[in-house]
């Protein structure tokens, strides 16, 4: 199995219910896990990488600390595996550009991001990601809707280059996980650079903090009304995955309680849930060396199973050599 | 200096005027030759990789025999170097889309091959040029005219690396070649598949055969008029090559002598210009393993710099971990 990140800035609670908790399910499942630290691609949609060191120190320490197992998983960071990268070179000749431009994903990040030049990384992300599922025979992707061009892509380069050269690698499926759409707290998508998340790693004060300036509206009386009241309900239903109750079921229980109430019982739901993350990121935190020897170790693993899989790549195009 | 050669089957006289002659003037001037074998290039513009390990050999060989010394040039495979291919990732986030599909030469090349629908390897190959030429940090590169704009493209890469992270690379120049234009024997543009070439490998008699096949034109009467008698004009050319003569003064010298004068003449000029060569290729091809050991010293060279560079590259770009 398959999953990765951007190494940004620090997760937040929408990574932890959007993907964290599900990479620990399957974790729980007894899957194989391959975590990457896509690097590269943080300059896919922007021109400045940003402190990428102190970025994937951060991942790690939230990854780790929600309970994803160094034992089971994988972490990597993509820059260090250039067997990985080098599969993006015979990937790219299976593929034409013109079915790169149609990729949808690819379409909508280029407008959300106002980005009207797209770039050659942009444009090939997916088969860079192709590279990603596909370097270490991946056959399972957990993914949110947006992502399935992407693995359909992967699918489509996996079966031409194994027509072509002989068969390689497995078609991976996409395990369509149900992500709750949970909005920023002004109502918005949730974005880092926007300030309206509440990041794993926070304390609890500046949890009540950042959760007393969240966005409500002037009706007083909570109900669970996500059409017409978007704002109150995107609080409701994060309280609900705390606490794993029904949005409607908690808007009943504040009712005449008012938007004071809300915020507080959130404020109470999110610490409570992350307390144990936040105690345990705080030891990993303090232990030197600790983070660094994962991402090492998990650095040296993808090598020797990258290089591999390129040996058996060269082989079957016949660029084996002396 | 960093040049390279496709290995899509042993090089032919087209090469040797064209390129190989100048590279051994370069080497003669004490130049660090670095040379590419461009074996993922192959699929660039075709399906099918052929005998790709048996075209290395000849490309070796050839190159060898003619005299390039493997003492101050270094050979190496794309294919074996992922340290060098990694570097395509960041340069891709330098160019946009839009710069890559404005390309002349990419465009003439695919509409010369036929090719209607590009791959994402055949957009992206400045780029991947570009990587060619900075992870040794090449300063000159030997080009023919339409290579012009790959060597600009690797200046803009060059360039903008530089401003966004620090100077790491040198905007290298290109030192453009005077080629001399030669035809296939069928008066037309060389091509391996067509038939029409005199490949230095070939035995004396292979090329007496090949030349007495090649196209002239119905007047007897020998005279160098490359407007109005191409093909006549093209072998007078090579002769000229050959002997360093003047094509009007082998023309006046053979004159009534006709179609089978000017063969016979081509054939033996041919003949001499490459017998060195030749008996030197079946002297290298008869000692085994040593083409291999050229190459594999040349690719652990290629690997160390390489490697070298991009650990600059991350460095700079702050993605060195742990």
């Amino acid at each position: 199995m398959l999953t990765g990140d951007r190494p940004t800035g620090a997760l937040h609670i929408g990574h932890y219910f959007g993907s964290i908790k599900n990479r620990l399910k399957l974790q729980e499942l007894g899957a194989e896990i391959w975590q990457i630290i896509a690097d590269y691609q943080v300059i896919t949609d922007r021109e400045v990488a940003g402190d990428i060191v102190g970025n994937v120190r951060n991942l790690l320490l939230d990854s780790l600390a929600a309970g994803v197992d160094p034992e089971k998983a994988t972490f990597f960071t993509h820059s260090s595996v250039p067997a990985l990268n080098q599969l993006l070179l015979p990937f790219l000749s299976l593929v034409s550009v013109a079915e790169l431009q149609r990729n949808p994903t690819v379409k909508d990040e280029a407008a959300t991001a106002g980005i009207k030049a797209i770039s050659g990384l942009m444009l090939t992300y997916p088969v860079h990601q192709a590279a990603d599922i596909l370097f270490c025979k991946g056959n399972v992707v957990p993914v949110g809707k947006d992502q399935l061009p992407h693995i359909e892509q992967t699918r489509v380069v996996a079966r031409r280059f194994n027509e072509r050269y002989g068969a390689i690698f497995p078609e991976p499926d996409a395990l369509l996980s149900e992500v709750p759409m949970i909005l920023g707290t002004d109502g918005t998508k949730m974005s880092k650079s926007k300030g309206n998340v509440v990041e794993l790693r926070m304390t609890a004060d500046e949890t009540a903090k950042k959760i007393k300036g969240a966005k409500t509206d002037s009706e007083r009386f909570i109900t669970y009304d996500p059409e017409n009241r978007p704002e109150v309900a995107n609080l409701l239903e994060l309280i609900g995955l705390c606490e794993g109750v029904a949005p409607a079921t908690v808007a009943e229980e504040i009712g005449n309680g008012g938007g004071g109430e809300l915020k507080k019982r959130l404020t109470e739901a999110i610490n409570t849930e992350l307390a144990p993350l936040r105690v345990r990121r705080a030891e990993l935190a303090a232990d030197p060396g600790y983070v660094e020897g994962v991402l090492r170790r998990g650095n040296e693993r993808a090598n020797e199973v990258a290089e591999a899989t390129l040996a058996e790549v060269r082989t079957a195009m016949g660029m084996s050599y002396a």
